[in-house]
């Protein structure tokens, strides 16, 4: 149990985090709007976690006009990709073993 | 994916709170230094998890005098065993839809 608990990765830990991580594993890219709808969130509370999954080079955020409107869209970088997995990873071992 | 994501419980969403409730699911009781030891935390760290689970009624916390020294005990209640079940229910079916 207490190898795969040290390997849960703090930076996932969240639910939120979790959720933005799974969207972004199965589509190649979402929009803050759509993120913000699936997973029930505030602007604030999404556009935190957003941003600290960037700061970690876990996500990447682009930011193009559509008519007036800024649109944001992130995107799971390969390194994000190999970070979720390894931390599903150790949260199912992790499980399994409880 | 959604409806597994809006039942996991942020109560246990943290790594120290998982990890204290796992130890506490397969052990009658633990106490303070154990728990500390085996999670590899800080007094602090471990004091403030275990006081919300306390304020949320997933676990009690039992003081006894072992000679001059207090000795601090942890048990999961009831409820808190049934809460943490079912989040767990919750994150497997999460990682399944991943």
């Amino acid at each position: 149990m207490i190898e795969a608990f040290q390997n849960i990765n703090k930076a996932f830990e969240s639910k939120v985090r979790l959720g933005i991580m799974a969207v972004l594993m199965v589509n190649d890219e979402a929009d803050f709007n759509s993120l913000k709808e699936l997973l029930s969130l505030t602007d604030g509370n999404l556009a935190s976690h957003t941003r600290a999954l960037e700061e970690l080079g876990y996500i990447v955020c682009r930011k193009a006009f559509v008519g007036r409107k800024t649109k944001t869209t992130f995107q799971a970088t390969p390194q994000g990709r190999e970070a979720f997995k390894a931390h599903i990873d150790a949260l199912e071992s992790f499980l399994k073993s409880t």
